[in-house]
C-alpha cells in the first residue's frame, strides 16, 4: 500500500467517525448548491466547466489524504496521501430525468447522500447536475465527517467562491486560494510521528476495551445535568441506511421583521419556524407528543479567525424546550426565547470526545447484540438536533455563476431520524431537512409546514 | 421489527454472500439492458411507463424478502418478509449527462455498480435511464447474490420479456407472469420453521469457529486436484471499493462461423477472443506473464427444467489455458480447445459450498488481520473468470420497447480484479466486463482489443 511510511496519526475524536461508521450510518456531511448560470452560457457549459476544472490538480491536502489501512481493531488510526488520486472519480457529472424539477433534484439528491464514501480513496465526492428546467445547474458535495463537519465544510465552500460575477478563475471543489505547499503538511520527521503517536495512545487508553460502557456512563452523567426531559416520539427510533432531503429557501427579511417585532433573536425565530412545522407535521402524523420537543441546538466553539488546516469538530450544545404544546405561535416563541435565555445561562459544554462518545452510544444497538432494542427502551436525550451554520453575507458566484441556494444535508444517528440544518445565504436562509426514508414520512411536508409557521408568526407579531 | 413471528431460515449458500460481503467486495450480480421505444414514444414515454409500472404492486416474493436482523454472529441467517415495500425506492428514474453517448451511460453503470444495497429493505434496485442521445433508453438492475445468481437473475429478466413488440402488459422487474399464490411462499408451521433451523445449523457446525481456516484447506486440496498452474498478474490483487464497467456487442455469427472453419465450439471461440483481448492489454499494460493466464469458467448445473422459486447458487468450474504466451490466434484457439476438452474428462464439481469457502478466502485478508497480504503472497487459483450466462435466442421486447443489448456485471473479489461475463440475446453476444477501478485502469481498451482479436481470428481460420 502506497504511502505508508509517512502515515500520520488521525486524532482521535476524527478516527471515531470511521469507526462508528455503518452501513446504516454513513457518517458524511453534504451540501447542495443551486447555480444560475453565467450569461450566454450553452446547452455543454457544464460539462465544458468540468473538463477545465479537473485539469485543476492543486488538490488541497485535506483532500488527497485516505484513511491508511487499519492498524488494530480500533479502526483506522492513521491517514495515508493518496499519491493516484483519481479526480475523474471524485468529480462527477449527472443529469436529472425529465421534467427536471427541485422534486427530481431532491430524489437523487436523497439516493447520493445514503450511499457510504470508498475509504480506500479520499472521503470526498462532488456531483454537478444538469437539466434543471429552470436551466439552473447544482452541484452535491459530499465529505466525510472524518475530515470536516458542517461549518468546515461551509467555510470550505465560501473560500473558493467570490463576490465578483466577472471572476472566472475560482478554483475546483478540492482546490483552495492558499497556494499549496510543495511538500506535504503530515510531520514526516521520526519525533513527530512518535510524539503523534503517543498522543493517540493515551487518549484510547481510557476508552478502549468498552467504548460502550463508557459512553452509556458519559450519557448517564449527561443526562443528570440535562434541564429539560425529552419525549419518545416518532422521531426517536432506530434507523435504516436511506435517506430523504428536502430544501428550501425563505427570504431573512420576513424572520428579521418577525424578530425585530417580538425582541426575539433571530435564531429564537428560526427555531420557533421549525417548532411550528414540527407541530404541524407531529399532527398530520397523529404523534404528536403531550410534552414539548426538545431541540439540541449545536454552538460552534472554533475561533472565528482560524483559517488554518486544523478542522476539529468543536462544538457546544444547547437544549432547547421547543413548546410544541402550544398552540399559539406567539406563546411558542416566548417559551423558546425563555428556553434559550436560561440554556445560555446554564450552558455546559460537551467536550468533543464527550459528542462522540454520545454518538457511539447511538450507534451501539446495532454494533453491541448484548443490548438490542437499546434506542427503544431508553427515553432519547434531546428529539432532534437544529443547527443554524454560518453561510456567506452577500451574493456569491463561482466562475460566474450566480450562488441561489445552500442547502446542508446532515448525519443522522440511531434515535435521531430527522435533522435540520439551515444557513444564511446573501438575503435568504436556505434549509436542508435530512430524514431516515423509513422513519420519516412524507419529509416533504415540512417545507409546507416550515412556510405555515413562518406566516403564523409574522401574523402574530404583526 | 415487522415480519419476525415468520422468519424462514436462510440456506447457508446464500446467508454467506452477506457474511463476506463488505465495502470493498459488494456482493450483487448487475445487468445493463439497451432499449429501442417503441415507435411514437413521446419524450415523457419512460416517466409514464415508470408510473403505469409502479401501479402494479403484484411482487415476485424474492423480491418482498429482507434480510432479518443478525440472530448471532455469524450474519444474517433469516429472511423477513418487508410489509412495507417501497417500490419507489427500489425503481428509480435516472439521467444521463450530455452528450448521452454510450460512454456516460457506462460511467454511470459503473457508479452505481459499485454502491451496497441497502440490507434494511428487499436486496435489489433497478434504474430506468433517459437521455442516449440515439433516443434509446437503459435499465441497470442490481440484485443480491444472496437472493439470485447471474444466470437466474438473467432468467428472471426473460421471464417478464415479450416475444410479441405489440405486448404492452410485460411485468415490471419485480413481477412474474405467474400469478403469485395469495399467502407466503415461508414456511409458517412451528415444524417447518424448526427443520430448517436444524438443518442452518447441522451446515454451521462444521465451519463456524474458523471459516477462514477451513476455506484455506479447501483451497489447499483444491489446487492439489488442478491440472494447471496460474502465473501472478496485475489481474490477482486486492481491490477496492469501485468498479468500472465496459460493455458491446457482437454478431453471433461471426463466431459461428469461426467455429465452423476451425472445427471449435463457439464456446471455445468466445474464450479465444477473450485470450487475445488479454494478451493485448497485458501488453499494452507491459504486464504480459511468461506463463499462459489461466480462466475459471463456470458450468451450470441447475436443471434447465427448473422453473421453480428455488434459486440456488449451482455450478460447477472448467480451468481453461488461455494460451495468452502464444502470438498466433489459430494456435491460441487450439490450446484453448484442447483443454476444454480435457478439462471436461478431468472435470471436477465444485460443491457450492467449496465455492463460498474459496470466496471467503479470498475476501479474509480484509476480515482477519492475522494474515495481512495473503493474496499478495498465495499464487492465484486462476486468473480470471469467463462466463457464459445463457440468454435470451430470438429478439424480445419489453411494453413494446426492443431489447437491443443485455449486459452483465459481476462481483469481484480480492485477487480477481477483473471478471468479461457475456450473454447471447438474438442474434448478438452482449458481452460485460467488470472490473476494479484502482487495479484494471484504461478497462474500456478491452473492447478494442476484444474486437481486434474477433477479426484475428476470421482471418486466422478464414
Amino acid at each position: 500500500m502506497r504511502g505508508e511510511a509517512l502515515m500520520p496519526m488521525m486524532p482521535v475524536t476524527d478516527s471515531m467517525f470511521l469507526l462508528i461508521e455503518t452501513r446504516e450510518h454513513p457518517m458524511h456531511v453534504g451540501g447542495l448548491q443551486l447555480f444560475t448560470p453565467p450569461e450566454g452560457a450553452g446547452p455543454d457549459h457544464l460539462r465544458t466547466l468540468r473538463e477545465d476544472l479537473l485539469r485543476n490538480t492543486d488538490v488541497r491536502p485535506l483532500f488527497r489524504q485516505r484513511p491508511a489501512r487499519p492498524v488494530n481493531t480500533m479502526g483506522y488510526l492513521g491517514w495515508a496521501e493518496d499519491d493516484a488520486l483519481d479526480l475523474d472519480y471524485h468529480f462527477r457529472h449527472s443529469a436529472l430525468p425529465r421534467p427536471g424539477r427541485i422534486r427530481e433534484l431532491l430524489e437523487l439528491t436523497s439516493r447520493w447522500h445514503s450511499t457510504l464514501l470508498d475509504r480506500h480513496r479520499p472521503l470526498w465526492e462532488v456531483h454537478l447536475v444538469e437539466g434543471l428546467n429552470d436551466g439552473r445547474f447544482a452541484m452535491y458535495s459530499k465529505v466525510h465527517h472524518a475530515l470536516l463537519d458542517g461549518v468546515s465544510a461551509l467555510r470550505h465552500l465560501q473560500s473558493i467562491l467570490s463576490e465578483d460575477p466577472a471572476e472566472l478563475s475560482c478554483p475546483p471543489p478540492w482546490g483552495s486560494r492558499r497556494p499549496q505547499p510543495a511538500g506535504r503538511r503530515v510531520p514526516t520527521s521520526r519525533s513527530a510521528l512518535l510524539q503523534g503517536t503517543t498522543r493517540v495512545v493515551r487518549q484510547l487508553a481510557g476508552m478502549a476495551p468498552a467504548a460502550v460502557k463508557i459512553a452509556s456512563e458519559a450519557l448517564r452523567e449527561q443526562r443528570l445535568t440535562l434541564p429539560l426531559q425529552a419525549p419518545r416520539t416518532m422521531l426517536n427510533v432506530p434507523i435504516g441506511g436511506a435517506r430523504r432531503f428536502a430544501a428550501q429557501s425563505w427570504p431573512l427579511a420576513r424572520v428579521r421583521d418577525i424578530a425585530t417585532a417580538s425582541g426575539a433573536s433571530r435564531n429564537d425565530v428560526i427555531l420557533a419556524m421549525c417548532a411550528g412545522a414540527l407541530r404541524d407535521y407531529l399532527i398530520e402524523q397523529r404523534s404528536l407528543p403531550d410534552s414539548p420537543l426538545v431541540a439540541m441546538v449545536p454552538v460552534s466553539l472554533r475561533s472565528r479567525t482560524d483559517h488554518g488546516e486544523a478542522h476539529g469538530n468543536q462544538v457546544g450544545a444547547l437544549l432547547c424546550d421547543l413548546g410544541t404544546n402550544l398552540s399559539d405561535p406567539a406563546e411558542r416563541l416566548a417559551v423558546i426565547s425563555r428556553s434559550m435565555s436560561d440554556g445560555k445561562r446554564l450552558f455546559r459544554q460537551l467536550s468533543p470526545l464527550q459528542i462522540l462518545l454520545l454518538s457511539a452510544m447511538n450507534v451501539a444497538p446495532l454494533a453491541a447484540s448484548p443490548v438490542p432494542g437499546f434506542v427503544n427502551n431508553t427515553p432519547p436525550p434531546f428529539n432532534i438536533v437544529i443547527s443554524n451554520v454560518p453561510g456567506p453575507s452577500r451574493r456569491m458566484y463561482w466562475n460566474g455563476a450566480g450562488l441561489d441556494g445552500i442547502y446542508p444535508a446532515s448525519v443522522l444517528l440511531d434515535g435521531q431520524a430527522l435533522n435540520i440544518t439551515l444557513t444564511n445565504n446573501g438575503d435568504n436562509l436556505d434549509f436542508g431537512i435530512t430524514g431516515c426514508r423509513r422513519s420519516v414520512p412524507h419529509l416533504q411536508r415540512l417545507l409546507i409546514h416550515l412556510d405555515t409557521a413562518l406566516a403564523e408568526l409574522e401574523s402574530a407579531t404583526r
